[in-house]
């Protein structure tokens, strides 16, 4: 008989990370055969076409210049109130939703959607995502006893699934009253598919209409992690217009992260911010999340919320970080765009990519793939559905080559 | 009728954080009547006799030597592997218990404090803390529906309560079966006060009667917050040896934070310990706090855990670290024992002060004290059963007059 000391609640399997342990793997393969003979498409990081990680100058000079007090206090539990300002602000910029807005300091944008769910949802409760999802939602949802439901991303024709959607989303609603769905766009982790502005008036009309139940409680999560690296101008922050005046039960939470585009995945900072038209609704998110950040880590990385107010509060240092950024997101989009054409080229099938580090390509049996790919020095991530290749982490000319390998590879395992 | 969107275990009175509120107070009594005329004793950090907070030298010239690598990646889920060896050799230096040990990395003290009681409680169960404890021990337990139960830290001679504790620990453990316990020692926050060894011995020999009965699951945290300023050598590490050979149902977790001893209150970082004479149980611990690390805030923050990592793997820079550590102990010890002095002399009753942060005055209003105090520009925290006096951030001389001023004030709120 096995005898734990952990609450039943909390006994998960003994498993490390696959994504480090993949990694570990490809680090071996360039120690081996050399940087040039390895695609290493593991992290979820902008790395140049050297391997070297991307750490943005602007972001960084800033934090060495801080004064080490600004780094060493104390930040208030729900966040320094001008870092509150400066993140609405950077996130929203001109597509500002007309509504109540509190925002609350969070580690990355994992803090802000574990919160969301933690809070909006009652244990035994189904958190609604689509079927091509990051697979923390599915950690997270379990640690705290909840589970997770999907929806087809795409339709037959590689549209968005509203068809899909509908059906899940009331299917959840009827049953629990209450439904927090997480929508991973623009640029979803792991597809590179951005909502266009009508799918969401598709989503907010059918929201809207299950609104008219005065019992029912929606709770969209907009998980805008990528949003940096998404669209060429603005256009992929228009939907957030949309938010305005929706009924008093749809709650909208945007989970920010500093993540990506700060370059400082290990600063953990981020922002969860609850939009509402009822401003005591408003109020309950903020004090909810002050709550839980107390009770789970207390406050946030106080540098990383000085380094993004000081930036924002400076214009010539808003334009040589935006300057920064759009200089990353350019060669993003060559990286995407080399292997969106070399797949075509090759008959690779993928989905349908718009924008961010991920591009998926669907197969049967990813993990056998991911494990063949592995004997050709490419190293890819296997999800459920497919594979996950980050052209955030993989040189142009290395984009142009992978499909072909990957094609090969699926071909073979097909025979 | 009220309208909530939040789950209804998530619904928190709206209100702001008491401390954060009269440290502001405070500040603005420094801007209007000048710093000399005011004892500010609100925040539990370091500051200089000049106001100033203190900030390491050794610890910030490493952090702004760091490649910006270094801080921009992100850290493995369970915490860097260097940085899990540091903190054991950190935390135990040479009294390091002869057990398994398995180290996560947690955002401060307050990480390791929420995965233990998340992790080894069942909803409905109590925490076992004393009377004089860190108010967040219970807004933890609140959020995941645990509750807070307290023995008496002191007896009638002021010395540790062992006939309270046993009873307490008795009385909930033959409920439920399984028990967290939290000793927040040594310089236990709010008192100063640190469990002897003997003490300890006390402590233990209760708990390893009580696991004789098999079905009992017995957790101690032992939150160490302060430990770096903790004694005059390392006398107040020697109890960690006791955590040898303990019964498999006895599992030891260390809090350990990087707050305090590196002053790096803003930047999150700490480390859960757990200690286990079964190599099983202690594993478990481990994937279940990394479980719960990807579920909350997905990893730690990397600068902070390379800081600590370099400066234990150079002896000089560990040299340097720990003189400027010991300098700032000795300022800190001149302050304490001029409070001390003083509350003697004038006949102020306070609590048993052996190390730390802070000294605790009994009172039976504390909340009418604090406000009375503000009137002589004096800023304490009220507590439910006194005021605490944070000496950390007060200079020598005004340690030695703030025991007439508070003296005057509780014998007037007597009257």
């Amino acid at each position: 008989m096995s005898f734990n000391m952990v609450a039943n609640h909390a006994i998960w399997p003994k498993v490390n990370d696959a994504i480090f342990g993949l990694a570990a793997k490809a680090k071996e393969a360039i120690d081996k055969y050399g940087r040039e003979k390895v695609i290493d498409s593991t992290l979820g990081a902008l790395v140049d076409d050297d391997g070297n990680l991307i750490c943005l100058e602007t972001v960084y000079s800033e934090l060495k210049s801080l004064p080490n007090a600004d780094i060493a206090a104390y930040a208030q539990v729900a966040g320094q109130p001008d870092f509150l300002e400066a993140v609405q602000k950077t996130c929203f910029k001109e597509y500002r939703p007309n509504a109540h807005i509190r925002a609350v300091a969070t580690p990355g944008g994992t803090g802000s959607i574990r919160h969301s769910i933690y809070n909006y949802t009652n244990p035994g409760d189904s958190v609604l995502v689509c079927d091509w999802f990051w697979s923390p939602y599915v950690t997270i949802s379990e640690e705290f006893g909840r589970t997770v439901s999907t929806f087809e991303l795409f339709n037959e024709k590689g549209e968005f699934n509203i068809i899909s959607f509908k059906e899940k989303f009331e299917e959840l609603l009827k049953k629990q009253k209450r439904l927090v769905t997480i929508l991973n766009t623009p640029a979803n982790n792991p597809t590179g598919y951005s909502l266009s502005d009508e799918e969401w008036d598709e989503v907010l009309n059918i929201a809207k209409e299950n609104a008219k139940n005065p019992e029912n409680r929606i709770i969209f999560v907009v998980d805008v992690a990528y949003i940096d690296y998404a669209g060429i101008g603005m256009e992929r922050r228009k939907f957030f217009t949309k938010f305005s005046n929706l009924p008093d039960n749809i709650l909208i939470i945007v989970a920010h992260s500093m993540s990506k585009g700060y370059t400082m995945y290990g600063m953990r900072s981020g922002a969860a911010m609850g939009i509402s038209s009822n401003k005591d609704i408003a109020d309950e998110f903020y004090y909810s999340a002050m709550h839980a950040n107390r009770a789970n880590w207390s406050n946030g990385t106080r540098a990383a919320m000085s380094i993004m107010t000081n930036i924002a509060k400076d214009p010539e240092k808003t334009k040589a970080y935006e300057e920064e950024v759009n200089k990353t997101k350019t060669m993003l989009r060559n990286r995407a765009k080399a292997f969106v054409e070399a797949s075509k080229e090759v008959g690779l099938e993928i989905l349908p990519y718009r924008d961010g580090f991920f591009v998926s390509i669907p197969c049967s049996d990813a993990k056998k793939a991911s494990e063949e790919l592995i004997k050709e020095n490419l190293f890819v991530i296997a999800l459920k559905k497919g594979l996950r290749f980050a052209v955030c982490a993989v040189s142009e000319e290395k984009c142009r080559v992978s499909p072909a390998i990957i094609k090969k590879v699926l071909d073979n395992l097909e025979k």
